[in-house]
């Protein structure tokens, strides 16, 4: 089983409602309101746990409201690799309506300073050679600049850090000319950094990224080595909730080429992973029996080879 | 000045969001999410702190979430006589539209203990003689019947504190079972307790309560105490947000009677704080020169005298 730090420069509180309709001004009811600690990279390590990864988790955390956080990093033995700073860590309220529609409001982060940035950077240079890869996935907080960016996924590749990376816009575009090692980004988010998508392939191949994951939602994933390039399409699930969909296909990827894995083998368990992560609420792996019931339903089609 | 006691059985964070405009089923972004602690009782013992009252603040308050009430405790130079309860305090989401439209998303608080209770109980009986007056507002939370909640306020009273009473519904039939020194009825939880308004203060005098006010949003306050009856109307003010305002209105009713001031200047002061209140998006007195423009604008009316 691999160490594996993932970071998350601009985590959230999730608050998840609940309620059967929501009647814009007037006083709803809500049946519960769920508080939990959420950010792309603190998703993909509860993913990783569940596949038996050794796991820390860092970046900048909020100091006002950090227990969510703190009860999730005890709850499930990670490594804190968090800088505090001051204010709160951004709350995403999620309002779920019975019939399935999901309003977001989003709220802003805390401002980072640039001491909290040189704290990061400290923090990396001090652990992360302890790790095998690093997750850095999701968006900047206010403070932080695509540039700094850039610089802190250089230093992670120069500790000898395999770098998979999962952001978009300004963040994405400055942070492949790091070169990571792996990429995930979506049809859209690929589309807006680098256009037409066979270039931009080769641009990124070129730049020493080995592993592109391309997330189509439900029409599948792309993944463009320097192997081969596969095409998985999932099965057809009942979409309960795709919150962590993308996260959990990024951890089932990082498990497969850490693991050693065939190809194949790695696109399939991470897709049923995905897959997986859809019919849920929330996300992760609970049921062994249903995500091989997933994994067999999983197609796998070669598109190119070399 | 006085020495004050606020019991909230049932506080609440109240998370206030601002947008321009909220969009249900899409992703929303905010501008600010401000959260802090909230509860009738919460928010009658700062505006009684602002007009120069001691003040301690109790309840039950969820032991997973205090934060907000802690720091508000600590500038306020609160003494604190919450119980702690495993759990959650409930929040409360506010959504603000730039074009004053508001939605409110009300969760369910914490489950309350009988061994919770009875440390209430006890703490009542260990502080409650260091006080002159005891404000018991809000809801009762889960666990907690309107049984139990008669015999606190019966408890409170035996200590010889006057006991001020703002809730409604089956909390507010019971408690007036107690009765109270003064309880703060709107018009509608009055008619829902206790039917036909003239029968209803002749039955609350009778069982001891001394002070009925009820406030009537706009249309001002009817104070029914057994010396007279007095009405005020408030002026017309520009209205920001109504929350805070009612409790606005106990906590100056509160403050004219405990001074001793006369009935007429009390209700007038009173009527004017909860005007200044309606004015702000939060409550309080800030302005000194505002509340006595406002105050000059209450017009006071003798309904009977005995």
């Amino acid at each position: 089983m691999a160490h594996i730090l993932t970071l998350t420069l601009n985590p959230a509180l999730d608050l998840t409602v609940r309620l059967p309709h929501l009647e814009p001004g007037a006083v709803n009811r809500s049946e519960t309101l769920l508080t939990h600690a959420a950010g792309k990279g603190v998703n993909v390590a509860q993913v990783l746990a569940d596949l038996g990864h050794h796991l820390s988790v860092g970046g900048f955390l909020g100091a006002a409201n950090p227990e969510a956080f703190d009860a999730l990093i005890a709850r499930r033995g990670f490594g804190d690799a968090f800088i505090r700073v001051p204010g709160e860590t951004r709350s995403n309220i999620k309002i779920a309506e019975q019939d399935g529609r999901v309003t977001d409001i989003n709220a802003p982060g805390p401002l980072v300073s640039e001491r909290a940035q040189k704290d990061l950077l400290k923090m990396i240079a001090s652990i992360g050679p302890e790790f095998d890869a690093v997750v850095v996935a999701g968006s900047l907080p206010r403070g932080v600049s695509a540039q700094w960016f850039q610089a802190m996924l250089q230093q992670l590749k120069d500790l000898g850090l395999k770098v998979a990376l999962d952001t978009s816009g300004e963040a994405l575009r400055a942070g492949l000319l790091a070169g990571p090692w792996l990429v995930k980004p979506n049809t859209e988010e690929l589309a807006e950094v680098l256009g037409n998508p066979t270039d931009a392939i080769n641009q990124l191949h070129q730049q020493g990224v080995e592993h592109v994951v391309v997330s189509d939602g439900a029409a599948g994933v792309t993944w463009y080595s320097s192997g081969a390039t596969l095409h998985a399409t999932p099965p057809k699930v009942e979409v309960a909730s795709t919150v962590g969909a993308g996260d959990s296909l990024l951890a089932g990827m990082l498990h497969g080429l850490l693991s050693g894995d065939t190809p194949e083998h790695t696109l399939r368990r991470a897709t049923a992973i995905a897959a997986m992560a859809v019919t849920q609420i929330g996300f992760g792996i609970g049921d062994d029996a249903q995500l091989a019931r997933l994994e067999s339903g999983v197609q796998i089609r070669t598109l190119t080879e070399q």
